[in-house]
């Protein structure tokens, strides 16, 4: 096989993260296969800490594509998991899992709504993030052409507001903490880059401070998204990659051809 | 508002449809907001049927964007559902909202492997459906050029056999029909049209009577599938602007510009 020109990542968490990595290092039936600098994969890993499951972390490189993680998730893509050795994957469906795994209780707090149809409302709004704000963020992220990037922009502002006017506050669904925000969190953690390098400013387009707030204060103040993240100058190299169009990882081919995201 | 250009479509079911329809006008809580003809929502409806789930059947001509029905879905698309007048939409959602309101019981049968490891594994699946299966039965439905068909046909044939590959038989989890066989059967029900006309031919291109199997015999034979489809006749105008590419749904036009279904 061909190195992957993206294999050359930093292979390990850093600053906090590099804490929960070592605190989980004893062996569980449930295993975490990720990749300390993916936001799909910080999902999970913020859904497992809100939860207070216990796990044993594994870093893979996901894009050397070895034979032991492709057995895992055929698709080649992190996060996923691994209980007594029978594979799930795809960050929603592995939520969905947890939550039926780890019945909401005091022990395992739920990250979900009780209510069954706000429940639902919030699947509703996971969908809504993974088909119209995730693919947007990519394309704006990787769009090298002025005009290019103002179409992407718009289109992305225009996803994020349909979710903005939905907020309760604090959070989406109020005073909880849900999967729904867990789905935007490791994003928004990433904003910062758009507004630096590409004209991104969140409160004035949205006439709201949800995002900024999520981003500055709320969401960052949130242990489950501080502790599962690294030092920022190893993002740097990454992110850049991607403002550069010249990630090869499979959401970056797919935005670059217009596809839709893996 | 002008004229939707598919919006002249039949309005109401025919043949066993009808009478599952008219058995259902009476005032319930839960309301199947429902167009005869749409495959995603047959899902809903052999979902409403197979668990014995009391609903209201409303018909809407999801082309039309009437105001009640985007204040229901302002996606403006069937299948959705208002219980006590609350609205949830998206296929795969209204599959899980049924399956939480209606706990799997001796009266409401379960439409989900009761093994919690299963359950994932089938929403993974259906996932694959969805992303890898569906996208490419419309490319093949639409594409004009024979080089076009030629490859949506390939990879038509690539999503489909990674779930044949994955079928327990009878049906993909064994002996229970699932919500995995249901996403799926109203698009096998649809396959006569791409042999007749795109040369789609299941069982060769994929050395498994499965997929045949499943439209001639076992999803064919299936109540809450028959009971829920119209009569042929009047699918094949609808088909018919598909196949030469004049649809204008939502679906239709995202096929056509490459972009990701709604
Ligand atoms: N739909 C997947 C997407 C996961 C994903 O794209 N993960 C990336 C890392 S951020 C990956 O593993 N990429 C490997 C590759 O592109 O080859 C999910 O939600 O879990
Ligand atoms: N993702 C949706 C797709 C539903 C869908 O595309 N429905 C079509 C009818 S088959 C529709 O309502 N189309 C209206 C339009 O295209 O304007 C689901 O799974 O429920």
């Amino acid at each position: 096989m061909p190195r992957h020109p993206d294999e050359d990542n930093h292979p390990v968490a850093t600053g906090l993260a590099k804490k929960l990595v070592d605190a989980h290092q004893a062996r569980q039936d449930l295993v975490f296969w990720s990749a300390w600098f993916c936001p799909f994969n910080q999902r999970i890993w913020m859904a497992l800490e809100e939860r207070n499951i216990p796990y044993q972390y594994h870093e893979v490189n996901p894009y050397k594509k070895e034979k032991d993680f492709l057995e895992v998730n055929p698709l080649g893509l992190v996060p996923a998991l691994t209980d007594k050795g029978r594979a799930l994957y795809e960050s929603d469906v592995l939520v969905e899992y947890l939550e039926d795994k780890y019945p909401p209780s005091k022990e395992h707090p739920p990250i979900f709504p009780t209510d069954i149809y706000e429940k639902s409302w919030a699947r509703i709004n996971i969908q809504h993030i993974t088909k119209d704000i995730i693919p947007h963020y990519f394309k704006l992220q990787q769009a090298q052409e002025t005009e290019d990037q103002q179409q992407a922009l718009e289109e992305f502002y225009k996803g994020l507001r349909t979710l903005v006017d939905r907020v309760k506050l604090p959070y989406f669904a109020g005073e909880q903490f849900t999967a729904v925000d867990m789905s935007l969190a490791p994003f928004v953690r990433r904003f910062y880059s758009l507004e630096e390098h590409r004209g991104f400013d969140g409160e004035k387009a949205l006439g709201s401070k949800w995002v900024q707030d999520c981003h500055a204060d709320i969401f960052s103040e949130r242990e489950s998204l501080k502790n599962t993240t690294s030092e920022k100058e190893y993002y740097a190299p990454l992110l850049e990659r991607y403002l550069k169009d010249e990630a090869q990882s499979e959401v970056a081919k797919a935005t670059r051809s217009g596809k839709k995201l893996p």
